[in-house]
Parts: C-alpha cells; sequence; structure tokens
C-alpha cells in the first residue's frame, strides 16, 4: 500500500476547511494553494503583489523542505492572480527568480 | 501497456461535450468536475450553495464506488464556486462532513 | 532517478515567464496553457473562438507528436475560456472532433 506523507503549516485555515497543504502519495506530492500568508495564517502584504508571491514562494519552499526536495523537482504549477496584464511582470520576475536557472 | 478505466453517469453532457466523469490511468484516477446534477443531468438545487455542494459530492461518491475507493484516498480537489465569500462557511461545513476524520 | 524530458515551442512566452510547454516525469507527461499562438507565439484568430481552440489543438498536437503520444493518452484537461454559454457549442465541436471516437 502506497504510504501517505501529509504536511501542514498549522494555520487555522487548514481545520476550518478541512484541508492539509501537501500529501505525497507514490512518487508524486500534491501541493494545496500557497498563499501570502505569515505563520499564524495572517494575510501579508495587501497591495503589493511583488511581495505576496515572493511571500507564497516562501511557503512553498517550507513544503519543499519537509519532503527533501527542490525547485527543480516541481513538475507543475498553476498561478491564480488578479488582475493578470497589470500584474504580469511581478509574474515574471517572480518565477525567473524562483526557478532560476530556467529549464527550457 | 496501461489499462484505461473509464466511467460515466451516463447524462447529455458527456457525449455533447465528448469527455468521461473519470479515468484511471496508472495507480491515479482523474475525475472530471463534479456538479449538482441529478441521474438525468438535470441541474438540482438552484439557489442553495450548500445542497449543490452536497449533491456534487454525491456524485463523486458513486465514482469512489466504481472503483472501489473511498474518500480517504482523494489525494488532490479544486473547488470552483461562485461568491466564495458568500459560500465560504457552506464549503468548510460540506468539506469537513465529506472528508471526516481529518488527515491534518 | 526520473528522466526529466522538457519540451518547448520556442516563443517568448517561455523565456519571458520562466516555464516550459511540457515535462515528462515517470510515465506523465505535464502540458502547460496551450494557446491560439503561432509559431512565433503571436496571438492568432481574435474574436473567433473556434479558430482559436482548433489553434490550440494543433500547438497541443506538436507536443504528443515529440513524445510520441496520442490524443487517446490524454488522460486529463482543463479548458478555460470566457464566455462559456456563448463558447459552448464551438467547445463541444471542437472536443468531439479532436477527440473522436470517444471513449465513453
Amino acid at each position: 500500500m502506497t504510504t501517505i506523507d501529509v504536511f501542514n503549516h498549522n494555520v487555522p485555515a487548514e481545520s476550518d476547511f478541512g484541508y492539509s497543504q501537501a500529501i505525497k502519495s507514490g512518487a508524486l506530492i500534491h501541493v494545496s494553494g500557497q498563499l501570502s500568508f505569515g505563520e499564524a495564517g495572517e494575510f501579508l502584504h495587501a497591495g503589493d503583489f511583488a511581495a505576496q508571491l515572493k511571500q507564497t514562494y516562501a511557503n512553498m519552499d517550507k513544503i519543499l523542505e519537509h519532503y527533501g526536495a527542490t525547485r527543480n523537482q516541481i513538475i507543475s504549477q498553476i498561478l491564480y492572480l488578479v488582475n493578470p496584464r497589470q500584474n504580469a511582470a511581478a509574474v515574471a520576475e517572480g518565477n525567473l527568480t524562483y526557478f532560476e536557472p530556467l529549464r527550457v
């Protein structure tokens, strides 16, 4: 049987909504939507999209650390954002920084 | 070669849009978006979000049954909804009921 | 260790945003959002949704070709579109054409 390895940030949203931040099943780790949350689950950087993205990726790093994984092992990501035209440059900058060097 | 095991509710949307409700490929079952549909594919519970969510999970259960799987084996779910602020409490209640006991 | 096999269309968006069109990891190929783009990454068929969908699937075919895969091996797809009521018939027509014969 496949071993299930669950990870949480221990923030209220997890018990409020009944979900975990990540589950490893077989060779794949499925990660829930990461947000611009601080350690107590408080929303950070209102109005500053670039800072929100940076915080979101910092939370992603905690998940990678737990599983001993690296950014180079991320094979798929869906990024939901508001105002895509306005925030496109910040997305580009944030992704290029986070995933450097590119695997293209 | 991997065996493909497909499941359908036999509702018109499947043949209209050319998709199946679920496909098992290897160890993973990929499930299409479940909806608040009745057995004939008719939309149920207009205006009652909590009832729609319950119906949606009932349809999910039919898929799990077909594959002999349980709710505890669901490793990832994306829930799309309208008016998230207004419906957050119903989502929390619905998820906590469906996935009880929590795997956090 | 799992071999990573990456594919790109070599359009500006890939280096601008730091992503690849597809990554094969293990038995699964994860494909990024395909669009109504031409070979230079230019947006095609403005105002003609059916033609955009056809172009999007043509780009998908290039990815399948690279991996020696077929349409019948696609196990999951998320289709994002604007004006779903207005474009539903074109989605149905496009999917039924692309995925024929049905696996229902």
